[in-house]
């Protein structure tokens, strides 16, 4: 096939080629963050999340919005998402991290949704069993982030679908197949689960304001990958009584390979939560860097961080101090520091972080109920 | 518009033109239903229905196979629905009367789905709110036949989802948009909610299976208008380790006007369960007959019983008993009887069915909940 693997897709389901931000914005129609939009959510939260800083959250809809809104004393409701196609990586964990910040600044709500009608819609290969399996193990990935169990609600489709049926219902009922296909790119031979999952993914958007009778703004944090079906959400909201959801999207977090996303269809770029320490320092050692060709150009020219995606890591995950961050650059641009250093100075930081997961994720399994949206049936308005 | 009137269409959302039965069997790929077939299915009830000897009910899919299972020992659930789009009149009724006949017969369970979701996604006008004041109404309707409140479940879609959407998710991952297009003819401006409907359709054929774990054959008596979905379920049921549900298919009721069916954007058409004893003797009064221009021509050349809507009611309702209506064939066409007296006979028989429908119609307003599906949530097998 002579297809040019450079060409940007990205689409709910999928990201391909060299995805360029400036591009995707424009396409897609977001804001970017502005320092003085990101200086107001920042001291609205009372503090500053360096992912934020870092611009790895970089665009949203209507943040400010929801901004004005919380100086009037209107409190905001949170929600995000998670597909349960494959095992959780650091890609993942991320911008969960970042929602964890949003949780514990604005005391709020979150709605977490578990999309296990999508993964089986949408993966050819993956059977309801496997979804629902991978759904089981992703929620512990979830739970060991740290939320608050008092106001975090992960929905499962599937199980949750009596929460869910009658927003959806009003949803679907005002997007079109036209529509459907021009956002999503849908065509004939996509199957009628999937074209009607859309109106699925906008219910936890106005599912506080359905459970409590009172319109209640919502603010999504999430990769831009998602950014068509708020589109559409958006763009219904109204017509159904509710306010538009606002979003703050994020960057993909590079992988560990050249030029790419973490990829489940490629391991080695991306780092999971149950590789073993020998996996995840071998998968580090093997990372593509911005170094040189041999040591004496390297002490020569230094190290090119932007490119790097040990450097990445550092900058997204695992370096939230912003001195030491700039220092390591500093060193590496100088050539004072090699990859091969760079990357031993990486690999416990990341087996360390994951051995604490690992364990919070066992300890997780007992505590499964506690996040259920099951609890939210008792506060259905009617 | 030049349209041609006469042209027949028949979807499940539309019937339109004059029906041509024989070429809508054809068309839709359904069997007639043969003597020997007949006389299958009346040995195995124990007695014979007028409904099926005057052939209103005159296709199928699959009732021999039923019957053959049934020999084997195999009994089979009954699955019948109404869409709650508009107030309940005799032709509606009429297929619930042959579906609790069905019932009383093989002693046998009945999943009766109203479907407030599909309702609201193909009627424009429709608020969701009026549709469910509609199905609480058509609900009372229903449990007014005498189904036996045991073994007959009533699932409002909206309501009953819960028990419905890990069916309906299997069904809709294996159709696609271009067969629900060609199946159903949707277009591009079809909303997303109508588009994944028939998956909703699909599930009671299922549900006793999935409910049980036991695969158990299903039957579907009901308009043959609905045919389309029962393809579709057809199509997937094996797929998904469920039998192919048969269903035992009727002709329309006719209407009190000329060539059509009843219909809600005629109400003189119909006689509705909510119509007062005047209004029920008006329409009858204007009813459309097979009568002559004049007295002395009727005296001569007798009446056409089989385009006289009066005679359909004798025949489809108010005169089950064949040696009385062959008597009133007999006099019509001798010209013996005329309409207005035909008429004069009908009219204090549907007054009375209808007063009588209606008393068990209030007094079915305390008994809903004997036969809410929500009765079905103790029994899912996990």
């Amino acid at each position: 096939m002579s297809e040019d693997n450079d060409e940007m897709v990205v689409t709910p389901w999928e990201v391909r080629g060299k995805v360029d931000y400036d591009r995707l914005v424009e396409q897609f129609g977001t804001q970017l963050i502005t320092p003085q939009l990101r200086e107001r959510l920042t001291r609205a939260a009372g503090g500053s999340h360096f992912l934020l800083e870092r611009e790895l959250f970089f665009s949203h809809r209507g943040l400010d919005w929801v901004l004005d809104m919380y100086d009037r004393g209107v409190k905001f409701t949170l929600y995000t998402g998670r597909g349960p196609s494959g095992e959780v990586h650091l890609g993942h964990l991320v911008p969960w991290l970042f929602t964890k910040w949003l949780q514990d600044s604005f005391d709020t709500r979150l709605y977490f949704q578990i999309t296990n009608d999508e993964k089986f819609w949408f993966e050819q290969g993956l059977s309801f069993e496997k979804v629902q399996q991978l759904a089981d193990e992703n929620i512990l990935d979830i739970i060991a982030i740290g939320f608050d169990p008092e106001k975090t609600f992960i929905l499962r489709d599937v199980e949750h679908i009596d929460l869910m049926y009658e927003i959806a219902v009003q949803v679907a009922k005002r997007v079109t197949f036209s529509t459907a296909r021009a956002v999503f790119g849908f065509d004939n031979s996509m199957n009628i689960g999937g074209i009607f999952y859309p109106s699925i993914q906008a219910v936890p958007a106005f599912l506080h304001s359905w459970l409590t009778g009172e319109r209640t703004p919502c603010l999504i944090p999430c990769a831009i990958d998602q950014d068509p079906h708020w589109r559409v959400t958006r763009d219904v909201a109204e017509k159904i009584g509710y306010y538009k959801p606002a979003t703050v999207l994020s960057k993909f977090v590079p992988g560990l390979l050249e030029g790419g996303k973490m990829s489940s269809s490629d391991p080695m770029s991306g780092v999971y939560t149950t590789d073993t320490p020998a996996l995840i320092r071998k998968k580090i050692m093997a990372a593509f860097t911005g170094g040189r060709t041999t040591v004496k150009e390297q002490r020569e020219m230094g190290g090119v961080p932007e490119v790097c995606s040990v450097f990445s890591f550092f900058k997204f995950i695992f370096m939230p101090n912003d001195r030491e961050l700039a220092e390591l650059e500093r060193k590496c641009r100088g050539g004072e520091l090699l990859c091969g250093e760079c990357k031993q100075m990486l690999a416990p930081r990341v087996v360390e972080f994951m051995e604490h997961h690992r364990e919070a994720r066992e300890e997780a399994r007992e505590r499964v109920h506690e996040f259920s949206a099951s609890r939210l049936r008792e506060e259905i308005r009617r």
